[in-house]
């Protein structure tokens, strides 16, 4: 095809998928289309002008090239594409925003072209960084990640969080595209059409730049074949782009964002677009046919030993676990914050180098780089301060729609970390794992049901927490013990018992302390180690109830949303009296024996409850 | 004080202050000397050398020069300085990080010269951006405000938001001192000692930028003149420094992040330094004695009033109310981050322009602000939607460390938003801020309830955290009934209850709805309103499930650190059975009663309920 043959043929296209834009969201009554139509040139021409390669038969096929729209309000613009492309008909695309539809709000993955769910803003890049390192670093393919991004969201710190991390990897798989439309939700954003303010924030990240006007094909064929050219960085395309584009009562005007036009209004805006031609379809080039380089799985995996050793830290036996198990799941990758010789991720990188991606001190994009990994195939585990996953909450939110496979490694959970006092404790960590849909909590209390748990983990496919301790703590377990997800140990049980208390993690020892002390004086309590905070044992928490009448919890985390609450809901339904010993003061710096003391949740509060209860 | 003698004196200050670094973390064991010997030049000279102004009497003065370390873990250096500035004995300087002392780990509002806690990184800046907004635009004030930073939390994205909101807000009363001193805690930073690649990015970020070498005295006294002169912009002075400067075999050398010399290292290390004059001691400038700009309350303030009015949206509600209250409350700051016309605060910014700062879409960054605003007596009403509140998750969790009094205003929460599907959605955001230690979470049902809980957390100091809802809701209370925090209503009672069930928000309207069901059935169901889900009307819960026994819990949030868990420990010692209605499945767009249904928390779901369990 000539070059004004193909331009001509995406101008047709564009102006479909402007129809198809105006009249879903007119149809729908809520949506985005002026957000759409200001990028509508920008995805018409990537998709439908030679640059992208996608097997649109097969979204999975490993070498399709990905596209993620971070700016996932322009949604009914990522459906109208695919109607364009012939893979949704009119009438389908007439549901979005319906009850049952795939086509939601924002993009969610119940369309099978979604990559990714988004719809918070500042996650898409971080996403697609996670698949251009899939790409140059683990599966060694030629895709290509494009990313849509508004100009809006680049307010949002964790997209300097990915721009920095992905001129670090030298990503130049990764491509961003950039709809400067000036206008955000409620007026101007910071910068409005001044395109150098971007320009040089951007290059001065280590990125190449590019500057187009966004609507001319001409412009933008040109950035795509040049951003090919470009070696060893990412290329940010950044478009200079009208909001409401081609319909002129709304373009450029604030006060349209997410607001739909009325039908006389449609009625107008699709007269201005004049004939369409409902027959055309775009064409999209299909990839190589390659795929991954296979891992040799390595011989042997090395067995778990603790002989001998009296106390191991959880957190230094995630990264042996890490590295024992690595041979039966080669698709592990670890990514660290920064602190992998504290979380012991360090144990994994040294012994597997190139599995290793060091995030530095950026856990959204961390958080986001992992979903794009996960996305691709791999499993990630995600390591840092389990105080600091809570920098990345709304990645972890944003990641439970997008069917992840994330394993999460929180270390120096607690006071029980001692002298670096509140900053470091992650004491609100369980409540917010535990609040995300379908998530698995994990605080093992010794070094071999960390190692089992860490197994579980990987076997499992979701989303799952593993909460570790910085102290050293005695070995409680054998070695041929087995944990699953959902189970609990019951630790001593007899006929005689009067209360049951449940620990995890490192209250768990307390527990058992205060036992043997309260065994002396002919107090029998049932002890339970709760390692898997979620899903919870109901079974055996119910049992418990039922025999002892009074349970008590005892845990390192603050009460609300922890394993307290967690234990309440499993026996909600029965007459029992439950008692929950958790943070509850400000934590402060000490020795963590004082800090245990201080709260009320080690083995002397636990002896005054009981008695208490008695 | 002729130059050289100036610089004489910074010259032994410092080798005092290195001495008290090193004798301090030694005796405690732990601790992060080497961070802190970098920083001792920029340190000392802006202390001791004339720039720093501060009244070290009177660490309230509202004109104090402002100090913080967003770098927390250097805090052997911050307490130090105040060592040497007289106002902490040696002996309480041994004291550091031992239970009890208000030399914490990292800095807490424990030490009365610590603005605000830190120790997660990337945070001070943002908190200092608050400090110096509030002294350019609210007290007028002309106090200058300075950050500590390390060069490995540059990686952090909140930095570039707050870093990008400085220069929007043209902050020249705003200095930041970036310690370059190449060494994260594994290994060296992204940039290591390459400052130009800090230079092209703040400077692209539109600050000055000063480069100097960290340990001239020479230079950074210079730095600090320069910097003065810099108008209409923020500027930060980037520093070559040497991790472990001053002792010979720890400088600039891996390994040593976050460890203490033993004590014969220590020993060595003092020798090297030489004599210490302990006699000696730094002065600081005392700042000019002036007050904040007073601000003439308006004579009087507007009456509530939704006569005639059936249904009024909560988030509606919430922006009249912060209107009608202003005139009581005049510290009251609106922040908001670019949904202004969501969440409502735009009435508030329209009213009152000067008190409302746009925050854009950078959330963490706005909470940071936030805290420093509150820090400065300020009232700072945060509000976004409450989904993106879990993006400033670590933000909030800190400032819990700084005595906050900051209000949390969180729209279109829950399913019940509809169409725009699931990233929108705030389900985890009651569990968030339940989580966090003494904090109010409110969720009113309609236009009053949310008026006078608006005033009820401008009236508490503290952390309070209210939830506000997209659609318009009926009113259900007349205009002088009366709330407080820690309340609940109970909006139907009788002799013949079966069964207490509880709503709040959104869900008060379906309970309401199905009483009048099972009403017409003869089914009588007690009725509350849980507009305070934290802290809990202890007394009506334990009351209602001792008079009916059953309790079903019906909220627009998932299961886990909801409602149901909270009135679940609210009665968790009486023998009731509890039933929790909440969001359990992924959440998908459509009409919000569509999904209300679909996640059965509508009044079906409570009918069915309810007959299930009689």
């Amino acid at each position: 095809m000539s070059d004004d043959k193909r331009t001509e043929k995406l101008r047709k296209l564009a102006a479909l998928v402007r129809y198809y834009i105006l009249t879903s969201t007119t149809e729908a009554g809520s949506g985005h289309p002026t957000s759409s139509l200001s990028a509508t040139e920008l995805m018409v021409g990537l998709l439908f002008g030679g640059a992208f390669r996608y097997n649109v038969d097969h979204p999975e096929h490993p070498n399709n090239d990905r596209l993620i729209f971070s700016k996932g309000h322009a949604s009914p613009l990522f459906y109208s594409l695919w109607a364009a492309a012939g893979k949704l008909t009119e009438e389908e695309l007439m549901t979005y925003r319906k009850f049952g539809s795939p086509l939601e709000g924002h993009p969610t993955v119940a369309f099978r072209y979604v990559e990714a769910a988004t719809g918070s803003l500042g996650q898409g890049l971080s996403i697609g960084l996670g698949m251009a390192l899939n790409a140059k670093y683990l599966d060694k393919l030629p895709y290509r990640t494009y990313i849509l991004l508004g100009d809006s969201e680049m307010a949002e710190g964790s997209q300097w969080e990915a721009m920095q991390i992905a001129a670090h990897y030298k990503l130049d798989n990764l491509i961003g595209i950039l709809d400067v439309n000036r206008l955000g939700q409620r007026g101007e954003t910071m910068y409005g059409h001044d395109l150098s303010a971007y320009e040089k924030r951007i290059a001065s990240f280590g990125w190449e730049v590019i500057l187009i006007d966004g609507h001319s094909f001409f412009e933008i064929l040109a950035a795509y074949e040049k951003a090919f050219q470009v070696s060893g960085k990412p290329t940010m395309i950044i478009a200079k782009t009208i909001k409401g584009k081609g319909v002129s009562f709304i373009e450029d005007k604030n006060g349209w964002h997410g607001k739909t036009l009325k039908k006389e209004e449609c009625d107008r805006a699709l007269k201005e677009l004049g004939e369409v031609d409902k027959s055309l379809w775009g064409e999209i080039r299909k990839p190589e046919d390659l795929k991954p380089e296979e891992r040799v799985p390595e011989a042997s995996a090395k067995k778990m030993d603790y002989t001998g050793e009296k106390s191991v830290a959880t957190r230094k036996a995630y990264g042996n676990a890490l590295v024992r198990i690595f041979p039966k799941f080669p698709k592990i990758v670890s990514l660290d914050g920064e602190v992998c010789n504290s979380t012991y991720a360090e144990i994994f990188k040294e012994a597997h180098p190139e599995q290793y991606f060091e995030m530095y001190i950026a856990e959204q994009n961390m958080v986001g780089t992992a979903l794009g990994l996960s996305c691709r195939g791999k499993i990630p585990f995600v390591s840092t301060f389990s105080a600091f996953m809570t920098r990345a909450f709304d990645q972890i939110r944003m990641s439970q729609y997008s069917n992840p496979n994330i394993k999460f490694v929180g270390s120096h959970a607690g006071v029980s970390i001692g002298q670096d006092g509140p900053s470091q404790m992650g004491l609100e960590d369980i409540a917010m794992f535990r609040a995300i849909l379908g998530s698995v909590v994990l605080y093992p209390s010794d070094a071999v049901s960390t190692e089992k748990l860490v197994e579980e983990a990987a076997k499992h496919h979701g989303m799952t927490y593993l909460r570790t301790t910085r102290e050293a703590a005695p070995i409680l377990y054998p070695e041929d013990e087995k944990f699953i997800i959902g189970g609990s140990k019951v630790l001593r049980k007899s006929d005689r018992d009067r209360i049951t208390v449940i620990g995890a993690g490192v209250t768990v020892h307390e527990v058992l302390k205060a036992y043997e002390e309260l065994k002396k004086e002919g107090i029998f309590i049932r002890v339970i180690d709760l390692y898997s905070v979620k899903p919870i044992d109901e079974t055996t928490l119910r049992e418990a109830a039922t025999a002892t009448k009074t349970i008590v919890t005892v845990e390192d985390h603050y009460a609300e949303g922890g394993i307290g609450e967690a234990v309440g809901s499993a026996v909600a339904t029965l007459p029992v009296s439950l008692h929950s010993l958790a943070v509850r003061k400000k934590p402060r710096s000490g020795k963590p024996a004082e800090l245990l003391d201080d709260e009320e949740i080690s083995q002397k509060a636990i002896l005054w409850k009981v008695k208490e209860l008695l």
